[in-house]
């Protein structure tokens, strides 16, 4: 529950409308009702809000105010977010080591973590202030998890690894796996033993049962920021860099190195050993096969400039009728060239 | 065990010969011994009964009747997979909560559910009657779970889902993870809580690995009867119609809708924000850019109807032949303009 | 810590310099320092080696040898593997059952084996010696596991399946999860009961959260050697070659077989109930659609072979402009007609 007055200064917006207002929850328009508050980001939402019954709503600058009270802001999805954050996130208080969990002798935990019932914490582990373990979740020997971190339940963490603060683990991820590294010896394959690590950075959230596989020798790194959907593959001796964003099964081959703030669709994948330029773009299920220079946005596979990929496509369902139009004209003009020899 | 007779009751089907011979198991034509039923669901096995050591055969009408005792009925892959759960699938007894599963003080469980050890069940939680949760599964507060379902180990459902009657989850299922939201703040992201559920409706089936997000705000759903494969990616606020197909490693993106009975082939992929119409089936790997009318078959990337798709790729080998075409007629062409010209 | 003289015994290799010199640890060229001993398996990395601080050097005959003590050898990438496993990999001491994991009255455990809290093993289980299953690993009833296998935390393995010898799976690999079928029955779909089994062969390695589904009947089966990345699909009945890599995401689908030493790159696929020959390598995201004979390179969906689909893919940015040039073509041409008509 909060006033418009104190969700203003929340937003640093400004108040249209009887700022004394109290809302409890953040709605979609159409699904608003009294109590609720809500928020466009696009014009095109403009008429539906006639029809809202939300108590008031977020608008960027310039927007005629309605009949509602409103907040005024920059950039309304933020102020979603953090509208949404503040009303309906609960803090949950610390309730330390469960039990039912297990924790080696010689870890080492923050007092007011939370473990829950069917954790395994392995020897020299320390985890750090205010930091969640929901059910279930093992944490091998030597990691360290730093403070305020969310690991969801099922979650692995192979030994050695490092995580960050403000890391968010949702259900089932598995950070250090060996990673993929065989040396042919004849008809056969030999493991080449994995004895690097991960390092998971500050304020990196990671989805369902996305893998990140340990460095064969160093690190295999994911730098702050970065938003890793699930299902996703990074592979040994990667570097994600800062507030890079990996959408849903994407894959991410041995020793390649992603710049900052680049951004891959679902399914999208980059070859082995590749360095990709800061503000790169890959749309969904692009394909990248060499280095890329920054600020560019690419598809396809292999990936092209994403205009040239886009036209392409369209001129793809057209090959049956271009290759028949070739045979045509070849036809054609032998049938010309003949005429004239003749005449 | 079962006699041929209780088995055609069972399919309301006719029995050609004895009708007390007793089989035990089902087996494919070439493998079945005495004490066998077998099956045919296409003519071109037909050559292979003769060959065949089962002492009983499941056919469609109008196949000449050999020499085995035959249960004749109208759909043969149907019979078989119910003969198959008759014969060989047994129904388990109830084991209550086992030793070494936790229960929260506030949980509702049925009389008769299973809870293995391993199990985290959370506050609030409800179990229906007759189902089971194999060990280590985790349930976070406030779900709901009906009757008679099967979730097998490591199944993780995260707060406040709801799961209907006879649903099964297959190993490491993921209900209810955060769906991947975050509003850009410059350069850096902010995470959209994720405050919505995810709703499974009755006799649904998801495959291992599989990861369904909750909603932003509102309920990413699965329809009654869906059946998902492994590996499989269901973003946050989708809804998968009534008896969907979606094959392993699919992914479908935010928000999209899938009508009832649609069937995608392996590592599909749907982007956000669409709306695919009743029996829409997309081959394997193909991408649907764009909203879809119903009954379509579409392949590709982007998804084009599956026979220009097909015809399209056809094509696509003979490119560099066709651009080579193209230039020589051009040369050509050219010279003989010259030569008419020169004339 | 190792002795020249002692690595060049376990390579087969011949030292050039001190014998008697220690190294402790394996790094690559750059990153060495005093007491590692580094390689070089690329002539491209020679260079590199006058400025290394390593101690000693891995080379393949024929080099020059630098001012380094070095170990000539045949296969240097396969003698730093060997040396990585000598040099930094540990031999754990058994620790038997440890408390908190559950042990079903009838498995039978060998003597040496580690078993993790939170594991939970089922009724008339076989594991053999010197294996170990990390935390929260779940065995259901009728599995055997071999020797010397390392099962990390969170496997699931289900009924009646079958683990060889020298198996790695690593965090969450699923095996034995049901197939992904049934039979249509009107508009909605009843479930075939999967009643095989998985059997994975000796020296198998499996990457995280991969899933290997049981056979509808019979056996899905991995065999000898096969090396398999994380976030693969493995369907029903499935046969997986001997010393066969499955690179990440890859996807097989139902009842295929790949012959012996296939190489699939990351997300390839398979359709279902194809014969893959021995030797059959498919590129990245390659999608194979047909019954394909030994010995080949394949790329594209459907996959072709790899030269041309490199040289179509070339030529499929060109599309755009090809086909303006055909339309050019054709009014050029027919331009050309009506000229010769007219004189």
């Amino acid at each position: 529950m909060a006033t418009l007055k104190e969700l203003a200064e929340l937003l640093d917006g400004t108040v249209v409308g009887d700022e004394n207002i109290q809302v409890r929850r953040v709605a979609p328009i159409s699904a608003a009702m009294a109590g609720d508050i809500t928020f466009i980001a696009s014009l095109k939402y403009l008429a539906a809000l006639k029809e809202t019954k939300a108590s008031a709503v977020i608008l960027f600058p310039g927007v005629e105010a309605p009949d509602l009270p409103a907040i005024v802001c920059k950039n309304p999805y933020l102020a979603f977010a953090k509208v949404l954050t503040h009303l309906q996130v609960r803090r949950l208080e610390p309730r330390g080591v469960m039990e039912g969990a297990r924790v080696a002798s010689g870890a080492q935990l923050a007092k007011d973590v939370t473990i829950h019932p069917g954790c395994v914490i392995g020897e020299r582990v320390h985890i750090g202030s205010g930091t969640i373990l929901y059910p279930n979740v093992v944490v091998y020997d030597d990691v360290t998890i730093g403070a305020d971190c969310t690991i969801h339940a099922g979650v692995i963490i192979r030994e050695g690894c490092r995580i960050g603060d403000r890391v968010i683990l949702q259900p089932s991820v598995v950070i250090g796996s060996d990673g993929f590294g065989f040396a042919p010896d004849g008809e056969r394959y030999f493991k080449i033993p994995q004895v690097g690590i991960v390092q998971i950075e500050d304020d990196v959230e990671i989805g369902s049962a996305t893998c990140v596989d340990r460095a064969t020798l160093g690190v295999t790194r994911i730098r702050r920021g970065a938003k890793i959907d699930n299902l996703v593959q990074i592979a040994h001796n990667v570097v994600v860099g800062e507030d890079c964003i990996l959408v849903s099964q994407v894959g991410i081959a041995g020793s390649s190195e992603l710049g900052r703030h680049c951004t891959f669709g679902g399914q999208a994948a980059v070859a082995g050993h590749l360095k990709i330029g800061d503000h790169v773009t890959i749309g969904g299920r692009g394909g990248v096969t060499h280095n890329l220079e920054p600020n560019q946005i690419l598809s396809g596979l292999p990936a092209i400039p994403h205009r040239e990929w886009l036209k392409a496509s369209m001129s793809f369902t057209k090959l049956p009728e271009i290759r028949k139009e070739v045979g045509r004209l070849k036809r054609q003009l032998e049938e010309l060239e003949l005429k004239i020899k003749e005449s």
